[in-house]
């Protein structure tokens, strides 16, 4: 992995390179976590990345193999519970022209810059809502 | 109210039900607070909602009353001053395509996810600017 | 110079006003900062702004001499290195339509509320990276 991250206090920033998974990077930088976690910037460039739509329990889905600029990522991580990382993501193409859903899938393309916050001690769970038909965050006291 | 709220330091973590409104709940989850606070994050979903292109004292609205994606929300809660809260949003519709503005009015749409960071006594006051014809935000020393 | 700027901790919030120049004015908020910051909040009007989109080592740029809505700035801000500023913005037309890029250049349209997060004693470089043909950001140990 070429990825690199700092993690000072409450903040960690993770640097990925050219053609690293996003998602799987950022699972891998929090596995270790036990508080939750806000998705507060990412930047750069992204590329062979899916967006979702939530429509009554399945998501429509489409994919961009094209790189896009990647314009702001914003996130929760939850302490348990399966997927822990939520991300929408907004993009850009070349016309500049912006887009964005549930980040299903998506490639850093030539680099990422992505910020995330550390909630200490905040303890949270994302569990599967029957009725919603989807994952949904709670908040423990 | 379904809304789950938790605090730790300087973060406030704000989780919506279905149907919650989100200026309201957002307001009355700050009403106590006398640090000016940032909108960091907010993700999940949005319906009945308004955006607004603010022009030359008047706001360009528009409703939107289908679900969709929340994507964004950046803000900031001064201490004083009416409104207190100023939201941008960036949303995405069924066909991921993005739009925003300033958000007038909107529901959580299944569940929403909205973090606020607390600039701990740093005091701010949101004054009708009489030439600009809108609330201006001010820092104070 | 109009632009209001308080400190408190790791927080940087910076008010500019109509005009003033939103890259000039963050690289002088922070040019005695000897930590790494992110840019974590943008709102407001943004005119007379170009947006950039990166291809093979230039930018695919256009510029948008109308104001519009600022709906979100996310970036970073390293160390050392030029340019020190790297910021991605999301806006959006009287039509609400968004569209976004890398920011080459713009002003506060009436006024702009900015949000930074100092990463204390997280020192960072970007260093131009001749197969990319682009700058990159390299968090240091």
């Amino acid at each position: 992995m070429l990825m690199e991250t700092a993690r000072k206090g409450e903040f960690i920033l993770i640097k990925l390179d050219h053609g690293e998974d996003i998602l799987e990077s950022v699972t891998q930088v929090i596995k270790e976590e036990r508080s939750t976690l806000l998705v507060v910037t990412g930047l750069g460039m992204i590329s062979d990345f899916e967006l979702g739509y939530f429509d009554q329990g399945n998501y429509i889905r489409k994919s961009y193999p094209e790189p896009h600029e990647l314009l702001a990522l914003q996130g929760s991580i939850s302490t348990e519970g399966t997927p822990r990382i939520h991300i929408h993501a907004t993009v850009a193409n070349k016309e500049h022209e912006a887009f964005g859903g549930h980040l299903m899938r998506g490639k850093a393309w030539m680099s990422n810059e992505i910020g995330l916050l550390r909630l200490e001690r905040l303890t949270s769970v994302r569990a599967f809502d029957p009725e919603k038909k989807v994952g949904v965050l709670h908040l423990k006291k």
